[in-house]
């Protein structure tokens, strides 16, 4: 895995980056729609490409309860058996084990838990963190962290950085291994480490600081978009920066809305990934440049106009608001098809017009802009 | 409106027709998917056409309801308002009425009932009837009609039959009021008859005689499917079917399977419509050429194969059945959407080849390797 900086802002920590996978190059700053069950909720994958999506998110823990990894593994892998040629990121399921799941059981060696679906019993250690996602074939994966409730105190949050950094440094091992085990890489996988220690600044330089020794291509940040005040996330962004290779992808793991990714992007984050357009399209939510707005109002119901007149997505070019909240109102399943359409599309041209002034160095107008009239963020008015 | 008969088989009464609206052509034998409200459910208007629809069916009854034609109509009508540029047929609801609505009650002016929405009261009377379906635009309107459940008697069903063609009348002089009032038609949509009759040759021969002294411009066969023995609508069809003008198009209401299609098409039937392919599709229920599979079982698990490997549609060429399992399984809505396309392709595809056969002289043969195999038909193996 090759990362570039290609621009770097000159009023802001922004950058603009290039990262080589197997399944293709992602330029950065990008934002990865969320696939949990190996699928984008509604999207084909040719709506998808159409949309140029260039990267995935997909959850490992789900996978691994259903169908199971190696039922996907026999099928060819996650790529095939989504029909998605370019790259992938897996998450290690540490997250949903820690949200969805029912009596987990931590110990040093893993996390034992019920699943969601069936309660049937199973384990997650560092180990099979890192099989399962090898077994998926992802292009990025990640490795299991001990994942905390907002808000716990410095002591436990400490204890939990300390077992991410044990289960890291084991997930590593595993995975150079099985990867560089002959000499010469077996796999085309690369393993990114994620940065804990909640909101105490000394235990996420820790973190940082132990991770880097260990060598990843890529560092998260994690722990954040928990529930903690958004001006905290930010100065948890702004600190831990500093400590992370700048030659290095920085993630900012489950964030968030436009103006999130806005400030982001100005601290040095380059990934992120979120369900908010996904799900919010599905809730009838949709940004615009002007605000969000929720397609259900009756206010549209004569409303011949776009959802958003600037846009210049297929919905938008295609359907009326009045045409969308129909749809929506006589639960079809065509209006979360075509919302998801258009909030992707929103995302990921607020993610192209990011990369175009950080290539202009110009970013900071951009943030300006974000900042006064929060109108391309998608805040409420 | 113009209906052309281009070739007749020899050996059956099958034809292969063209049917010319303001919206555009249509080859007949053809197959109209359903779009209850202005949908075709989870399809996008981009895959109808990549999946070369020719015309749509819309249910009047439901779109009257929700959004209220009136607001179709300032919205620039159907066509416009589910992005539909090709020919649609709306049905005059009154099939909906007897099947869906609650508390109706019929008398010679029309039709009181309750919306099963929300139990508010309406009234459709022939000529509301008429002015609904020309506020919503479609290029094929139908006349309302009085509709009985299967079975019912001789006296019952020549009393209805009689009431339906006294409607008859009143939305052929309305129709006919609006369009030409002012001496050059002020509309292109046109008004199809329909035969009602039951299971009654006598009924059926004389309600195809007075709706042809009406003159339309193509006639429907209505009131089967409704739960009588196969047979019994096979013959119903052939014995109404000589009664029926040849250069007018004939249109099989509801109907079927693709085995439906193929023996209504050798009796000279040349429009369909029927809900089963979306339904199907949302159920897991997929037609293949070897008859169909039922996505959700667990043989399916770990089957890398296409639905169909005989099958030239996206899903196919794409994805397989383990994937389409597992998100059928995983209740994704995605699940819906790739079913929906693979069973349009099949009864488009169907349809398609009936009328290569129709050209070839050798539907016949067509016919005879339907019955035999009951293999492209769909049925259950």
């Amino acid at each position: 895995m090759k990362f570039e900086v290609l621009t770097k802002d000159s009023k802001t920590r922004a950058r603009r980056g290039r990262l080589h996978t197997a399944h293709g190059v992602i330029e950065t700053p990008v934002f990865m729609p969320v696939g949990t069950q190996a699928t984008v909720k509604s999207m084909t994958s040719d709506q998808l490409r159409d949309l140029n999506v260039e990267i995935l998110l997909c959850n490992s823990y789900h996978l691994f309860l259903r169908p199971g990894h190696e039922t996907v593994s026999q099928l060819g892998g996650l790529h095939r058996f989504m029909a998605w040629d370019r790259p992938i990121l897996t998450d290690s399921g540490g997250y949903q084990v820690f949200s969805l799941s029912s009596l987990r059981d931590i110990t040093e060696s893993g996390v034992r838990f019920q699943s969601h679906l069936d309660g049937s019993t199973h384990f997650l250690s560092p180990e099979t963190a890192v099989d399962v996602q090898i077994a998926l074939g992802s292009d990025i994966m990640m490795i299991l962290d001990d994942c905390l409730a907002y808000p716990a105190s410095h002591f436990e949050t400490e204890n939990s950085m300390r077992r991410s950094l044990i289960w890291a440094e084991r997930c590593k091992k595993h995975f150079d291994a099985v990867k560089f085990g002959d000499g010469r890489p077996r796999i085309s996988q690369d393993l990114f480490g994620i940065v804990q220690g909640g909101i105490y600044h000394d235990l996420r330089q820790e973190s940082a600081a132990r991770l880097i020794t260990m060598d990843f291509p890529g560092y998260a940040i994690g722990g954040l978009a928990v529930g903690e005040p958004k001006p905290l996330m930010y100065e948890i962004i702004d600190q831990v920066e500093p400590h992370l290779p700048e030659e290095k992808p920085r993630y900012l793991m489950g964030v968030g809305t436009p103006a999130d990714l806005a400030e982001a992007v100005a601290l040095g984050v380059d990934m992120f990934d979120c369900v908010m357009p996904t799900r919010h399209a599905r809730n009838g939510w949709l940004f615009t440049s002007d605000g969000h707005i929720v397609i259900k109002h009756a206010k549209y119901k004569d409303d011949a106009g776009p959802i958003d007149s600037t846009c210049g997505c297929r919905v938008c070019g295609t359907y009326s608001r009045a045409y969308l909240r129909h749809l929506f109102i006589a639960n079809e399943i065509l209006s979360s098809v075509l919302n998801t359409i258009h909030n992707l599309h929103f995302y990921l041209d607020t993610i192209r017009r990011i990369r175009q002034f950080i290539e202009f160095h110009r970013f900071d107008e951009f943030l300006t802009q974000t900042r006064r009239t929060g109108l391309r963020s998608g805040q409420v008015k």
